[in-house]
């Protein structure tokens, strides 16, 4: 199926979306992201600007090879001739051709200040390097999407030449011309109001152009929104209502300075609440899924506030909620999760009473309807430990370890007998520096001392700090029982020093974030300091680790 | 001035913010945050629930005594009274009394399915509840604010029921009726027209009261929004632009599931964009300033693509666009940056300048316009230190250490040699609870050599952990020469660890917060490990406190 919706989603993650702080992708990086985008359902994926960007020239080489697409097309992006030169001279314009993707997408100059500015030439010559551009990639069988650029600040500094702009991509044989919000600080209103008068100045001059069922087809205004006024993905909701029928985001909100639309947010309000058909179903229920994966081949972290699919989307903290939404759920969320692939999560806090305990274990598949014991005795371990400390919504793996300690399903795979660490700056006949690398000023060394199947271990690590020393005698003395374990990655380490108006009678939390390649689990750890709070998150990561391995505790310390 | 504007910017992030997901508040952190927001010119701060959670009774009273407002008043939030008892004998209706804020804030029902379904009581109980709760608070001379709980949801499933919900509020002397989009799945095209048919059918039952100026006062309806659909800035401005003239959000966006509505960008919108007057223009200049120093007490990482104040708001990669964004940079933003204490970025070239190190040095006492050679050493060393994990936005003392030792002025109190910390599990003859009491599991001893005064001094400290073991040992050492230590007290200590993608080769960055009686002041360690981190921040704020305690350097050390 091709782009079957006469509404066009149009991802530009590989093009705009890369323009993000921190984001460096490799070509096999956007190949991997743009099967998810296919997988998702958009119709069309900007891959690159060929010519311009070497590694884009490759993508397209290897796109055409590698790359097979279910729903999507690929739009090579690039520039409007130069000025002064004929179109099919112009090699950056060449380049365009030799991507061979179907649909190409000129970006172009509509604010007259920027043509006088930026671009230094003049109104005529920017009217005529849009032209020329666009008629001569349509007359070389291209789709032709026009990027109006500054098209909103651009119209209300001078409204004539913003629309001459688009009237004339559309008489050249430009199928879309979609209006950019460059700088990100429109608001709905103006949109909204902005897009109605341009469809009503546009429409006459749209060419009868036959589509694929013979019937004439009218000009496509686009909205491409960034969000710098907050604003991105409901200026692309108000161009939508106005009538346009193309809209440009990125996954994840991906984008430079605030970002660009968040494309999953905008397709599912437009699906979800408005009925209309963008992506197919299957494709959306697919979203949490997908815009992860995305996360994971960017390397950036997750926003577990993003709408739709964020960690937190559907996270509920309220206790006092909490029986009002074990009844009756949908009061509490504006749709069903499930519909964009995400889940209902329950926080168990200190406000939480055994109807959120019961909701929790749900999610855990642990079935603790008729265990009123087990809820009894979980909820009052959980407020009693959170007074001292602990938080369990933030540390779902450790919330398990307690309900399973509580149902007496907690393998006992080792044992502590005692620990030691000892740090120190400069310790004879070495520099820290040596072995830690410059900035080094400490050494750190562990001893731990560990029973496990049976058999008495004491094992010594070194590291850059106590709690990495520490973590490299445990795995020292526990690898060779536990094979398991070398897959664990402490990923990441958060420490909050508690009632900090005690100063140093303070108690510590830490919060660790343990991943094994495929999954990641969080655990806390409570105590007089950071070491000894670390060591209980560390260690209780590893016991959660192996029970999700399936791995039996070792000889006779079995529990 | 109290409340000067007469548009409401209703704060909630103490209240509704507070449910974000990992976010735990002290009361201390609650005052901090409240300062900040007062700065930033809020007119109206809720404080939390006083009655239901226990932390918050505790802020309204420690709020009366060392909280001075300069722009805000505060808020008590609560319920309306239960089903079937009366106002004034509802212990949770005479707690808002108690917590004697001049406006209380109730949560009431007004979508009748959740009258039905979660209240489980009836349509006209409901709205007698709302009547009952809202005349008695009046009638106590509270300025009371309903929030109408799910109302958008209750509205389009029957309009007639969720009105007169509103009705019955203002009817009974409520100032404002804050319509909520409680499960935040709204979009602004829904939210504008509900707003707009509640003002046409509110607006007859206005009581003509009188406003401070003797003239009669309208209703005020309000808007409380969250980002479920991604608009809730939107939402937001669609009330405002509706008609509405209260508009409630919290810091940074935080919130339950996608968080509220960020307050930073509806201000900055409604002020910037739409020319209203929200809050004092010197409080939106530092608006990022204000936004990072809450998520620093919050301990949430700030989201760098946050609209208007995060740190990618205005940072450009483009290269394409480099040269003319230094020709004129207005072409390239939506606004001027400096309007909410934001600045440009170029990711190439950081552009972090000599101005505003020179206006930091002036805020700190240090004249440095016809010092560009120190303003040059300075910038740079910034930059490096920055770059290797360091922040000093968030430590104030830690950069006067570094401008005073560019100028020369940074006096040695004390000199390092080595230390040493030692932790272990449980020694010979002790426990661990016999010296730390019933938690501790270990003991934590450190050994400090420091040259003070010419004399070379050797001191044990045992402590807690290993951080406040050589607090204590390096106290020991120092004290007999520089007795003003004795007054210095850890009061606060944050962690953060940088480049979590790097596991165990991260960085720790150590933020500390240390007081003499009168005043504190904050510094900052960067380390492989907590406690090199830690020990760099502690000493920096010992030698802090005693330049600002006029101590000279002892003997023949002194620099």
């Amino acid at each position: 199926m091709r782009t079957a919706s006469p509404f066009h989603v149009y991802d530009t993650t590989l093009r705009d979306g890369a323009q993000q702080e921190g984001m460096n992708l490799s070509v096999t990086d956007k190949l991997a992201i743009a099967a998810q985008l296919d997988e998702f359902g958009v119709g069309f994926i900007e891959g690159g600007w060929p010519g311009a960007v070497p590694k884009d020239t490759d993508f397209f080489a290897r796109a055409a090879k590698e790359l097979t697409l279910h729903n999507a097309v690929l739009a090579a992006f690039g520039a409007t001739r130069r000025a002064g030169t004929r179109a099919g001279d112009d090699p950056q314009v060449r380049a365009l051709l030799d991507a061979e993707t179907p649909v190409v997408t000129l970006v172009a100059k509509s604010d007259v200040r920027h043509v006088e500015r930026a671009l230094r030439t003049t109104r005529e010559e920017n009217l005529a390097m849009i032209r020329d551009t666009v008629a001569f990639l349509a007359g070389e069988g291209r789709r032709v999407v026009l990027d109006a650029e500054h098209f909103f600040d651009g119209y209300r500094h001078d409204p004539a030449y913003a629309l001459a702009a688009a009237r004339t991509a559309f008489e050249a044989g430009a199928e879309v011309v979609c209006l950019c919000d460059t700088n990100g600080g429109m608001i709905p209103t103006w949109v909204s109001q902005i897009v109605a008068e341009v469809l009503d100045a546009v429409g006459p001059t749209a060419v009868g152009r036959a589509g694929d069922d013979g019937r004439p087809v009218g000009p496509v205004l686009g909205m491409h929104a960034h969000n710098d006024s907050g604003c991105a993905v409901a200026n692309t909701l108000a161009a939508v209502e106005a009538g346009a029928t193309h809209v440009q985001g990125t996954v994840n909100g991906y984008g430079e300075r605030t970002g660009n639309a968040d494309l999953v947010a905008v397709t599912a309000n437009l699906q979800l609440k408005l009925g209309m058909e963008l992506v197919p179903e299957a494709g959306l229920r697919e979203a949490t899924r997908i815009a992860h994966a995305i996360s994971e081949i960017t390397n950036l972290s997750p926003f577990a506030r993003q709408p739709y699919v964020g960690q937190s989307a559907f996270t509920h903290k309220a206790g006092l909620h909490a029986s009002a939404i074990r009844v009756d759920p949908d009061l509490y969320q504006h749709m069903d999760p499930k519909d964009v692939g995400n889940d209902m999560r329950m926080l168990v806090s200190d406000m939480a009473g055994r109807a959120s305990v019961e909701l929790k274990g749900r999610e855990l598949g642990f079935d603790l309807s008729d265990r009123k014991d087990v809820l009894a005795r979980v909820t009052d371990r959980v407020k009693h430990d959170e007074a001292r400390g602990y938080t369990y919504e933030a540390a779902d793996a450790s919330f398990e370890l307690v309900l399973r300690d509580e149902l007496g399903e907690l393998p006992r795979y080792f044992e502590t007998q005692s620990w030691r660490t000892i740090m120190e700056t400069v310790p004879d006949g070495h520099t820290p520096a040596d072995v830690y690398g410059p900035e080094a000023e400490a050494f750190a060394e562990a001893t731990v001392k560990i029973m496990v199947g049976g058999e008495r271990i004491v094992a010594t690590g070194e590291g850059t700090g106590p709690v990495d020393a520490l973590d490299r005698a445990v795995r020292q003395a526990l690898t060779s029982v536990y094979p398991d374990l070398r897959r664990f990655e402490l990923i990441d380490f958060k420490v909050r020093i508690l009632d900090t108006d005690q100063g140093t009678d303070a108690r510590t939390r830490v919060l660790v974030e343990t991943a094994d390649g495929e999954r990641s689990w969080s655990t806390v750890g409570v105590g007089p300091n950071v070491i000894e709070a670390a060591w209980e998150a560390v260690t209780g990561a590893y016991v959660y680790g192996l029970i999700k391995a399936g791995v039996s505790p070792a000889g006779p310390s079995a529990g």
